[in-house]
């Protein structure tokens, strides 16, 4: 279809739009969208389908901007389309609690899909969602039932395309064969440091090929509407491959400085934004100007998406006649509640029942739930053998041509990607039909810190198993060895750092990350085997701590989590025999969760009155929160047999003993002896 | 020149090492070093120049074993030439206290180059290492006088070859055209997760041609020593670009299970252990054989590297009668001392200066002292003109021509490669001539967890220099703002923390980077102006923390750091004229250097009696140690001017005054009150 002056006026407007946005905060990114402004036009109003009145509508094309600074583009596609972006969210970008922040937030504006801006991670996200689209697809896609057939839209900037994870989330899109993935690599020549030529030489094309994916290159970016629409139903025609577009644009195209670095991260000064106005036939006294044709034009493809919508709940509910069970599933998968009676299937544990390593009770878990669980998405970032992720039985994820799996499996090599399985996990999250977890070495998570964040500040219930998580791993040496991971998790809001002791705890961390709709979590995880404990339960592991061992006179409680909670338990005998001192113990293997419970019941854990010690090994930051003395590991590890690294560091019932007492008698004098749980004032959350 | 019958024994004799010790430890991975015995045996013996008895002779050959898992193959190396390596070290592969540790660690080891096994480090160090050898050869090469020409040898596996780091180090490498790096990438078609097509079916080569590198393929990695010979000079040959011998092996060559995962983790079988040392010619019962033959042939080769030393160090010496001065440069670089005098050139302020971004800070600093410390070489991961790390005048690290810099510059273009740029900096400062410095925000320091974790491991002085340290970088918003970030990094043991509160404490924070030989440093740094204070020197600051603002009837103690200083001293006003209380302030830029002053000066900084409050505008997390309250931000930040972002969270005078006279409520009944710094037992260090 030829393109005419309202396609010009519609993609003038989003540039302006932009300029304006960013002029008036006196802050952000007018280059990208400026440049990407044709390409959006094009893709939003021939290619996708979506709703902006139900931006939650399961089927809807996705669509993700890696290059989140150029987020003004998106905010002016949400508005001109009528999602609930008003011109005055336009007017408010960058300011306090605006839903129009500095970089895409998918939890706070309606129709952002994912939250972007840390370079990459959009582009692993976008990989996540097309995987979710192919599996959801093979689950509930029937004969004369194609109920999920939405592609997966993404742009990326030379940014994205230089970090690493995005090297590593396209290779395993290539891998994987994601025909249903269609990415816009914006080549325009600029990052912040200015011309790319210093930096990034490099022929991203033929590293794309190299991947496995499909590849084209439009060279007028800025104005050949025609191309970019031929390329992209070109890349649409590929099912077997991702594809990508490079499209040569010009940054901040308009600008007296477009094609320059001075238009990347700055507002257009004043005379400049006058003279664009006026280039694009815009009146340069106004500000904020939609005409009305744009309004109309995009409106009108709003509609039929809203009719797209419509068609689809009729065949929904067509489906529902025909295939009850699916309907039923499908239905509820998308309120992100768990079937009924799900937690039945979690195993417990007695004392009587064999000393097992954590890494081993969670595979258990997996095995028990998978069937009553079927969003459950396993997968590993290749240490398979080693997270214990797998169900027997399980199917692999993958394109069913390579013999291994179909696209109907459960379980996801990720390879050894850390970074791109963390934010795939994201994007598997936020397309709304999948509980995704993914496993690796707890001191590995750290190498997925940036997905792992976004994880949390987008809300995204995603489940990292992290084994291997303390100096317990032995003999693979500090390389490998946690001593900050549990502190830097701990740190960082909206997430629930697990480290349980024994099997009902484990089904406990489980309980929570899969019932905790906006929340992600960390489950680390022992090599080494750990008893069943006394004192445990299901009910009291949910509590996030509790008392292992009560004592009313004790002089003192021991606060440990994971391994080291049995460890305590023997101290306490040892504390007995040795110094004749009596101790009760607490269990905390979630803190987050633990800091979420009644105050009353916080004090009957850790109580006024005796010091508490916490034990943990590792860093003891952090730990001055529920104990007066802290027993932990400021230093790396060791290689060797585990129990003889515990040793050399004392973490053994006289190393704890010895702590205990001295704690005692370092507080003998203090009146009064309050709970590190009492507080001159609350934190603001 | 042909090989013989000696070669195979050599080789074999490296595998059946790697199958003893792994087989004694019970634990570590054969497979590797099986596999890749051929390549080693032929690339150290017919190319690489080092000398055994002087691991640190600076224009050595350097090796790096990116798949450091396999490290059995390195220390059998080691051993066989002659290093402080024993057989009784091979014997205790992996015991506690060994120097033949799970992965290698530089630190521990004499021959171990880097610290390697977290996966795609390697990968990365060796293009730091290049890039050193590069950049010293032309400081200090000078015509008849050819000092710094060492090649840079890298093996990698598929695991390193799927990581983002690798990719974005080989990127690195390819636009910088380093023809002194050597990869040797061993496809064996297995990772722990089995065979690799289930996850990596790229084509890697090309992804590698891409980048711009040499490609080759060696089809018989377990038997063609020419072709591997052939293929290294080839390599040797290409002087404008790195190369890489992609060399199909078998792992775990000679074992029942060669080929398979079975022998990628896990020692081999006792009678798998028989039958391949019957197969390669050994007695199958004895253990830690190495034939006399295979010891003289390793031991010549030694001897003509000490030899290679001896004609090195006349030159050298040769080169300090012409070259007076380069030769004192590089001999004291060496020494990793500074030069004389360079402390002079250290700014310093007054109270009355202006009030300045700590950033740009930090750009006085570099601007002052580049002359004098001609080892600094600065850079940025694309934000340049953010960080601030780039001098006047400064000469960009490029390839002479694309006629953007040359070789001998001193500024990094690293691109958006965070992680890659942290590993690259490793390498940089294992090469021993060089200090690097590297920009990026302090959220994204994050993304190069991996690599920072390494730094801190291996003892390498680098320095991150992480701006927008805080919600004070206002409008990017939560994506961009720093929590949970420092938390984590003070809980990085050997790491030091610094967030500066204006000029001289910025030159501090410097001062300690620099001088400290053992330990890197990250820098936090604002984006917002701060004032200079009535109270700091650079003498105060090196020790970490110490007393802003006095007040010997002080109702309370507020600590703080960075931008958080100035406020705490406003909010004395506040606290005095609003609920009549006296506050003294301590500024903490550093705690790790804190912590090792003498107790009773820290006592004197944070004294018993009166109760002290820490403000810092992120996770409260490890202030605890510190203060007895924390007033901090547990939570994500918000997009916004930062004046108004600030004041959302309360994070002005009149909210720090109300926290402290709730702190000041809180404690009056303890008795006695502590200082929070009195501890009931010393942390194992």
């Amino acid at each position: 279809m030829p393109y005419d002056k309202t396609d010009e006026l519609a993609i003038n407007t989003i540039r302006t739009l932009a300029v304006d946005a960013t002029f008036k905060a006196n802050s952000g990114h007018p280059g990208a969208p400026m440049g990407m402004a044709p390409v959006a036009h094009v893709l939003f109003n021939k290619f996708m389908t979506f709703n902006p009145k139900n931006p939650d509508w399961v089927n809807r094309d996705r669509f993700v901007l890696s290059n989140g600074h150029g987020c003004m583009l998106q905010y002016a596609l949400l508005h001109l389309f009528g999602y609930g972006v008003s011109l005055d969210d336009l007017k408010n970008f960058r300011q306090v609690d605006s839903i129009t922040p500095g970089h895409p937030e998918a939890h706070d504006t309606p129709g952002i899909e994912v939250t972007t801006g840390p370079l990459g991670q959009g582009f692993a996200n976008a990989v996540g969602l097309a995987i979710a689209q192919a599996h959801t697809a093979a689950v509930f896609n029937k004969p004369g039932f194609e109920l999920i057939n939405n592609h997966t839209y993404m742009f990326f900037g030379d940014g994205c395309a230089m970090e690493g994870i995005a090297s590593e989330a396209a290779s395993t899109a290539g891998h994987l064969q994601l025909g249903n993935l269609i990415a816009v690599y914006d080549d325009n020549h600029i990052s912040i440091d200015g011309d790319t030529k210093c930096a990034f030489t490099e022929d991203v094309l033929k590293r794309f090929e190299a991947y496995g994916w499909h590849t084209q290159h439009v060279k007028e970016g800025d104005s050949d509407l025609e191309g970019i629409e031929a390329a992209i139903a070109k890349a649409k025609e590929v099912t077997d491959k991702p594809s990508v577009i490079k499209l040569t644009t010009t940054i901040g195209f308009g600008s007296k400085l477009q094609g320059t670095g001075g238009v990347h991260g700055n507002p257009l000064k004043a005379d400049d934004v006058k003279q664009v106005k006026e280039k694009f036939g815009f009146d340069p006294e106004k500000t904020f100007v939609v005409p009305q044709e744009v309004t109309d034009m995009y409106h009108k493809h709003a509609a039929e998406g809203a009719a797209a919508e419509e068609e689809w709940n009729q065949l929904f509910k067509k489906y529902g006649q025909e295939h009850k069970d699916s309907h039923a599933d499908l239905a509820r998968r998308l309120t992100r509640d768990l079937p009924e009676g799900w937690v039945d299937k979690l195993p417990t544990y007695k004392p009587s029942d064999p000393a097992i390593a954590s890494r081993k009770l969670s595979e258990s878990v997996l095995e028990a739930i998978h069937e009553a669980v079927p969003e459950l998405l396993s997968g590993s970032a290749d240490l398979t053998g080693s997270n214990n992720t797998r169900w027997k039985n399980a199917v692999d994820f993958q394109p069913p041509n390579l013999g291994i799996g179909d696209w109907s499996g459960r379980y996801l090599r990720y390879g050894v990607r850390e970074h791109a399985m963390a934010a795939i996990m994201n994007g598997l999250s936020a397309y709304g039909t999948i509980i995704p977890a993914g496993g690796t070495f707890l001191n590995f998570v750290s190498y997925a810190s940036g997905a792992v964040r976004l994880s949390s500040l987008s809300h995204q219930r995603v489940i990292y198993v992290a084994t291997h998580d303390s100096i317990g791993l032995g003999e693979d040496g500090p390389t490998h060895q946690p001593i900050e991971t549990l502190a830097h998790f701990r740190a960082l809001p909206n997430m629930m750092v697990w480290r349980p002791a024994d099997g009902n705890e484990t089904s406990a961390a489980y309980y929570m990350a899969l019932t905790s709709k906006q929340t992600p979590s960390i489950l680390a995880l022992t090599r080494q085997n750990l008893p069943q404990l006394e004192g445990s339960t299901l009910e009291k592991g949910i509590k996030g701590g509790y008392v292992a061992l009560e004592n009313k006179e004790a002089d003192i409680t021991l606060v440990a989590t994971g391994s080291e909670v049995s460890l305590a338990l023997e101290a306490v005998h040892t504390l007995k025999n040795d110094k004749n001192l009596k101790a009760r113990v607490v269990s905390l293997p979630c803190v987050e969760v633990f800091d979420a419970q009644p105050k009353e019941y916080q004090l009957e854990v850790i109580p006024d009155g005796i010091p508490a010690l916490s034990i943990e090994v590792m860093s003891t930051m952090g730990w001055e929160k529920y104990s007066h003395e802290q027993f932990g590991l400021n230093r790396f590890g060791a290689s060797g047999p585990y129990k003889e690294v515990y040793k050399k560091f004392e973490f053994t019932p006289e190393g704890i003993a010895k702590r205990a007492a001295l704690t005692v008698d370092f507080y003998k004098d203090v009146k009064p002896l309050r709970s590190p749980l009492n507080r001159a004032f609350q934190q603001l959350i």
